[in-house]
C-alpha cells in the first residue's frame, strides 16, 4: 500500500500524550444503545464525556465543550432539532464536531438529515464502508448497521466526499482509511470480533471527536484515534474468551495505552 | 412433567445452526435500560440487532428487518406511536413481531397499550408469570418488574392467552413454559441469580424475536431460544463470582454456544 | 476530623441487613447513560429497580414504589414534566425521593429545574463538590460532570443547603460528607479511578434513594450508602486491571457485601 501514509508508533504515542494532557470535554449526542460504552471509552482514554440532549442545553453546552459528536443511530425528531442547534453553536464557538452517519442510506429520515449536516462543516466523518458510500451518494447503505462493502470499495467515495465537504473522512473496517481527499492514511489491524460487540464503531467516532480538538495535523490525529482503538482491540482479543469478556478487556486496554 | 414436550439437544443444536446461517436482522424497540445488553446478546448469537425508534424510520425499518421486538419497559407516548406504526408495517410485510409486556398490569398506560397490541397478531409473547397472568386478565401484575407468581401458576392463563390470541406464549421462571394453547414445551434450568442482572428477560425476548424469523416449528424455535439462554446462564453461573462477572461470562457463553 | 461523626462497621452491617430484608422497590428517573449500571448496582444490593418515565406512569408508579430517584443528567422537557408529577406523587404518598443534580450550575435549564425541585422536599441530595456548591448558589458548577472543588470546600455550602432545605446533603469525593446541617458524618475511602467509570456517582444516588426508604436514623443510612459503595470500590480496585474490569468487579463486590 505504497500510495498511503501510515502512522508510526512514536507519532501515535506523542499524539496520545497530547490528548491526555488536554483531557478534552467531549459533548456526545449519540444513540441510546452505546452511550454508556462511549462514555467509558472516553474516560478510559483520559477524556471527559458529557451527554447533553435538551435543545436549549445542547446549544449552550456545545459552546462550552471542547468538541461535539453527532451520531444518528437512534435519531428522533426532537433529537434532530437539538443536534442542529448544537452543531450551529459548536461552529459559532469554533469547536470541531464529528459526524457518525449510522445506517445512513437505508433509512430516509436520517439520510436527509445527514445530507443537511454535510453542509454544516463537520471536522470529520467516521463510518463503515456502506455508510460512507451512501453518504457520498454511491450506494443505498448497508444492512441495518452492518457494512456490505469493504473499505477499499469505499475509498474513492470517501476521497470525493472529503474533497466536496472539505472534511476528513475515516472509513472503518479490516483496513481503516483516513482521508482529506488529497492525503490518505491507511491503518491495519483490529479483529472482526470487534463488530460483534455493540458500540465499538460509535465509540471510535467519539474518540475521533476527542482527537479533533487537538491542534496540529488533524489527519494524523484522526488516524491515531483509529490506530489506538485497533491496538486496544487487538490486546483485548488476545485476552478475552468471547464478546462478553472483550468489553472489560477493551476498556482496560484503552486505559493502559501510553 | 409427562404432559409437556421437551427440547432435545440435537433439535436445539440444529435450530441454533439454522439461526446462525440466517443471521436475522432484528429490529428492537425496547426499553432504555436494556438496549446495550440486548444488542450484545443478539450479536453474540450471530444475529444483527438494530434499534430504530423515530416513527417514520421505525415504520420503514420494520418492513426491511427480519423481525421486530416490542418491549414496553420504558414506554412513552411518542414511542407508543412509533411502535404501532412498526407493528403494522411488520404485519404488512409478513414479518414476525414479539411482545415483551414488561410490568403490564401494574401500570394503566402500558396495560391498555399491551391489550391493543394483542389485537395486532404477535408471533410470540414472552414475560414472567405475573406479566402473563396480568395480560390474560387474571391478576394485577407483579411488583415493578418482578414476578410474584410461579410459572406453573401462570400456565393456564398462558394457554388461554395463546389460544385467544392465536400466538405462542413463553413464561420465564424456574421452569419456562412455551405454549400455543394446544402443545406446551417445558424447559428446566437457569438460576435465580439471572434475575439479579438487569435485562436477561428482555434480551431473551429479543432472542425469541430472532428465532421467530426462522421457518419450521415455531413452538420449538421459541422453546430453543429459552433453552439456550438458560444453558448459557448456567455456564456463566459456574464461572462467575457475582452478578457483575455474570454479564461478560453470559455473553461469552452465548458466543460459545454451538 | 474530630468534629465529624463516622460509621462503624457494626452499624453499617446492621443497616445493610435492614436494606436486604426490606428489598425496596426504587423508582429511578435517571439519565440515559447510567440506567443499566444503576439497575445492576441496585440489583446486586438486593433492591428492585424500576425505570418508569411516561408522565402518567411515573405519577402512578411513584406512589407504588418504596422511593424515587431524580437524576437530571440527560434532562429533557418531557422528562422534566414527568419528574415533577412523580415527585408530587411521591410526596403525596409519603415516599422519600432523592435528587442527583448532575452538572447543575453549568447549564441554565437544569439549574432552574433543580432550584424548583429544592422546594419539593427531597429526602436527600447527592452530588459532587461543584454540584453541591452550585446548588447552594456558591459557584457556577464544574466542568461538565466533573468537580473542580474538593468536598471540604463544599462542606459549608452543603450544611447551609441542608438547613435551608431541611434535607440531607451528601457530597462525594475523596472524603464524603453527609450532613443534615447540624450533624455531619465523614466517610473516607474509595479511589480516584472510580471517577473514570461512568455512573458510579449516579448509582450511589440510587443507592441513597434505596437507603432513604428505611426507618431509623436517615443520616446514618445515607452515610452507610456512601460507605458501602466506597468499600465495594476499594475491593474492586484491588481486583481490577483498569476501568473495564472495574465494572464487573464492583458489581461482584456489591453483591458480596454483608
Amino acid at each position: 500500500m505504497a500510495e498511503f501514509e501510515s502512522i508510526d508508533n512514536v507519532t501515535k504515542s506523542n499524539i496520545l500524550q497530547q490528548l491526555k494532557s488536554a483531557s478534552p470535554l467531549v459533548h456526545c449526542m449519540t444513540n441510546d444503545v452505546v452511550q454508556t460504552f462511549t462514555a467509558n471509552v472516553l474516560l478510559a482514554l483520559g477524556c471527559s464525556p458529557a451527554m447533553v440532549i435538551e435543545p436549549e442545553e445542547a446549544e449552550q453546552f456545545a459552546a462550552i465543550a471542547s468538541g461535539l459528536l453527532i451520531n444518528v443511530g437512534t435519531l428522533t425528531a426532537p433529537r434532530q432539532h437539538a443536534m442542529r442547534l448544537a452543531v450551529q453553536s459548536a461552529n459559532a464557538a469554533n469547536k470541531p464536531w464529528v459526524l457518525d452517519p449510522v445506517a445512513v442510506g437505508a433509512l430516509s429520515f436520517r439520510t436527509q438529515f445527514c445530507q443537511e449536516l454535510l453542509t454544516l462543516k463537520p471536522a470529520a466523518i467516521r463510518g463503515n464502508a456502506s455508510e460512507i458510500m451512501a453518504l457520498a451518494g454511491e450506494s443505498l447503505g448497508g444492512r441495518g448497521v452492518d457494512s456490505l462493502n469493504t473499505t477499499s470499495d469505499a475509498l474513492p467515495a470517501a476521497q470525493l466526499l472529503a474533497r466536496k465537504t472539505a472534511t476528513i473522512v475515516a472509513i472503518s473496517g479490516e483496513v481503516d482509511y483516513i482521508t482529506d481527499g488529497a492525503r490518505t492514511i491507511a491503518v491495519i489491524g483490529g479483529h472482526p470480533l470487534m463488530t460483534r460487540v455493540v458500540g465499538t464503531g460509535c465509540a471510535l467516532s467519539a474518540v475521533v471527536g476527542a482527537f479533533c480538538t487537538l491542534t496540529g495535523d488533524r489527519l494524523q490525529h484522526v488516524a491515531t484515534a483509529c490506530a489506538l482503538m485497533k491496538q486496544a482491540g487487538e490486546t483485548a482479543i488476545r485476552r478475552c474468551h468471547g464478546t462478553g469478556s472483550f468489553i472489560p478487556e477493551f476498556l482496560d486496554a484503552i486505559y493502559q495505552l501510553n
